[in-house]
């Protein structure tokens, strides 16, 4: 029996680290490769990528890591999959200079295998093939990938819209996907991320008309501040900058790197004469000036929340100046990106970030959109992936409306493969699969413990107790030490539980005494049980014996 | 000359901790004692209430503290008023009744000067007088505030909404509020919350019809979560499901609380015959079941959240159920709010939480609504409240739109006075103000080094160094104890800490080793150096240095 199996070590139940694996019989090949951001609780972590233990127990045979498009939910694992194993990786031209530029902070690029392909190309991979298919999202050079496998199509949608007036002008191969749905696709795994939102999504190119209007009225500068990946939109904000007679200067690292990429492999057209170096600002008048800058998300070292906080030594914010707050609050951010508004409004500066005509559009395909995807590849299974278990369940829901009777939709969990036989498809055997904590010095693998700690500090704060005896004897060696950080809790705990502390020591008789680990288990007993009677907290006691 | 002063000690410039001061030669009036919630950076923090110390200082000045409604925002901090001072408190029937339910689990309401007043009393508070004006918002009644001063009216809107249609048919008493503003309102105080959303928000009598179509097409059980304190909300359900040939039962503590106030009261009218006890619901088939349930927000110890675990023993959510969320996520709790919904969907329960239909709609006014208040007080100044700054930036742009001079508009600041003379207003002398952290042992007053501590450890984990020394000899006795916790960072880095410090101390002379203050500061920085040069961390490290 010939088995195909697909399973996703991330990006299903959840938004975030698409990774998924296709395999049939000596070969595999892996769709994105990506991570995710840490919820709330985890802390002190600065990104998530996927468990890749059974890439690299597999590693012989992978034929190459394909890369759909250059977000980093889609290729910011690579860096902590390449250091662990050295395969092909494929991408667009201008996906592979978007994550080179990433990759090369990590790992030395040089010693990678870097495939470059043109949206169109079939691409061999062993026995299976990857074809690679154009379709509109919002960054340039999306493709959609349709994996040939003995049973049929493996076809993953990557994240789209069908935008039909895509800023580039460089429409989706509708045709193209349809054929494949005629040649027959095995399984759709499609994006449902915003598979609550009836009808049909705006077009990218409606917001220049939004950028208009803000320019019209504006009385000094107009800032604006995307993703810095949004590269469709820092274009149509440069176009109506030139149309209005201003000239764009651009802050923030990320920022003018993508466009310095994208400007010299030619996906961006920015108007002759329009693009200015922030220190020639000066030579303007107000009104005849417009900035793109990063920190649309809040963070802490952008560009932007220093200007809010008036630390940004290039460039202060005043009284007149508009910002255009053209992005999507990532989920977990909305505090610092509100903190930051406030503190710009504060400055003097109309932030519009809400608006009847469109200032921001998303990205991914709204329910008619879904629909049609599934009309056009016409597959025999369906699973949707890119969501949170509401967004897949939503998603089903639609696939039952086109009349797909359950047994053809698939959930789809994480480590737990899809596999299909030549009459059927049925749920693996769980593979090894996980999430990788990263933390702000980069290391992967933060333990659970780990995080158990820091959580218990955050909330609780932390008792050091620190006792020296002399063992040989069975006696203390002066008096215990009682330290308290991050605690607060009743006036007077700390000294009641010194108290506590010294009472419970003098109640161990001299044998006691002898075994540090009695002493310990004694005195940390009772400082937590008296901090959490009088004041129900529960710090994190830590006690050192210092044995003298 | 005669002055009548306004000074807010919270709710401007934020959402939260509502609370206002009247002043005007001996007399002091207080509008609302709220609390807010904790933003994400107050680790350990449960709420946060105003810094009372001003009307500490004024207590004897003070006349009364009237509250408007009974949401937490409005009343939450009046236990940690009123444990410093005893004052007279002024409330509704139902307000005085929703609160002292949560006022006496903090303090013994029978020493407290509680005060009931009907909507429409005149409250005389020394020389000023409180009228209380009915006015609709999700509450039941709600009332505006108009005090009169000598220069004329200081008028609080409170939170409101214009509702032609509210569920319990008690109309905003328009005409007085026209008619204050024909006595002549020195300033309006307005909510501003909801100043981003153009036209005139929708009735919560729509609300039934959102309902009806999700009952009409649940194959199972229906269940809906809202805050415990949305009255109207909860009795549409009622009539809703009872229209439906449905029984509603009731889980959340709070919820049944607040129902059999208004129960008792008459301020919900709930058919008959449609309440049961959860234990009844077996004697129904699941197409006759509603359920009203708590959690809305995701809190951990909710009905809610414990069913969407499986581990609520009362009632288990099972295929076929429909919960409808019938609230809007309170910013920074949209993570627990998804991932229980997530929890609810892999159970098999379908969740309605976005739809064409109203489900759930708002309390405040939007755009049209609060240009009709200015309409009817046509105050001389504006000042807007309950709002973020970029809410009172925004709202100041309606009020100039309306031909409002710039200096008849105030931005107000906590703790900064607006000082209205006979002929003028403008900024006073900045009084005690600030925010007062409240813990989870409930003990007020966090400071910020414990938040500093708290954040450090939650970021980058905690060291704690133990030394023992003899400092008569001037040597160290034995070795130290380096202990790591919640600290991660790359391979081998705390034993590679451990080698750095056992060198600096080895470099001690017997002099430094006299002096625990110089070994102290010399291990914490060669570790401290360590760290941050080899991970880039900064942990929060800790020195006991023992003497024997």
């Amino acid at each position: 029996m010939s088995l195909v199996q697909v399973v996703a070590l991330g990006g299903v139940g959840e938004i975030g680290k698409n990774c998924t694996v296709v395999e049939q019989d000596d070969d595999i090949v892996v769709i994105d490769c990506g991570l995710s951001f840490p919820n709330e609780e985890m802390l002190g972590i600065d990104i998530v990528v996927p468990d890749f233990t059974y890439l690299v127990e597999n590693k012989e045979r992978i034929r190459g890591v394909f890369i759909t498009h250059a977000h980093e939910d889609h290729v910011g694992g690579l860096p902590y999959l390449l250091n662990q194993i050295n395969v092909p990786v494929y991408a667009s031209e201008l996906t592979m200079a978007l994550m080179s530029n990433k990759l090369e902070e990590k790992i030395p690029v040089k010693q990678l295998d870097l495939r470059t392909f043109k949206p169109g190309d079939v691409i061999p991979a062993g026995k299976l093939t990857v074809e690679t298919i154009r379709i509109t999202h919002s960054i340039p050079e999306t493709c959609c990938m349709a994996v040939s496998t003995k049973h049929g199509h493996i076809f993953f949608t990557a994240d789209f819209k069908f935008d039909f007036t895509p800023v580039d002008h460089k429409l989706t191969n509708i045709t193209r996907i349809g054929e494949i749905g005629q040649e027959g696709v095995l399984c759709l795994l499609s994006d449902s991320t915003n598979v609550d939102r009836p009808g049909w999504g705006p077009s990218e190119s409606l917001v220049a008309d939004g950028l208009k209007k803000v320019f019209a009225t504006a009385p000094g500068r107009v800032l604006l501040t995307t993703f810095a990946s949004n590269i469709h939109r820092m274009q149509q904000f440069c176009e109506v900058a030139g149309e209005m007679g201003r000239k764009v200067a651009v802050v923030g690292r990320r920022m003018e790197q993508n466009l310095d990429i994208c400007n010299r492999l030619g996906y961006i057209k920015i108007p002759k004469g329009v693009k200015i170096n922030l220190d020639e600002m000066p030579q303007y008048a107000d009104n005849q000036i417009a900035v793109l800058t990063t920190g649309s998300q809040g963070e802490p070292m952008s560009a932007l929340v220093q200007m809010s906080k008036g630390t940004y030594g290039r460039l202060q914010i005043r009284q007149g100046d508009t910002l255009i707050y053209s992005a999507r609050p990532i989920p977990g951010n909305e505090g610092a990106i509100w903190r930051t508004v406030n503190r710009l409004f504060r400055q003097g500066c109309n932030v519009v970030y809400q608006s009847a005509d469109h200032i921001h559009v998303s990205g991914h395909a709204y329910q008619e959109e879904l629909k049609m995807m599934v009309n056009l590849t016409r597959p025999y299974y369906i699973a949707p992936v890119h969501g949170e278990p509401r967004h897949q369940h939503l998603y089903n829901g639609i696939a039952k409306g086109m009349g797909y009777p359950d047994h053809r939709i698939f959930t789809m969990e994480a480590g737990i493969p899809l596999v299909f036989t030549e009459t059927e498809a049925h749920v693996g055997a769980p593979v090894a699969c996980g999430r990788v904590l990263v933390d702000s010095s980069g290391t992967p693998g933060v333990p659970d413990e780990v995080l158990r700690d820091r959580h218990n500090v955050a909330n609780d704060g932390l008792v050091v107790i620190t006792i020296a005896v002399d063992p040989e004897h069975g006696e203390l060696v002066g008096d215990p030490i009682l330290q308290a950080k991050g605690l607060h809790g009743p006036e007077g705990l700390v000294d009641q539980a010194f108290s506590f502390l010294t009472d419970a020591l003098a109640n161990l008789s001299p044998e006691d005494l002898r075994d540090t680990s009695i002493i310990k288990h004694e005195a940390q007993d009772a400082v937590r049980r008296f901090i959490s009677k009088r004041s129900s907290l529960r710090p994190l006691v830590l006690t050192t014996i210092v044995e003298v």
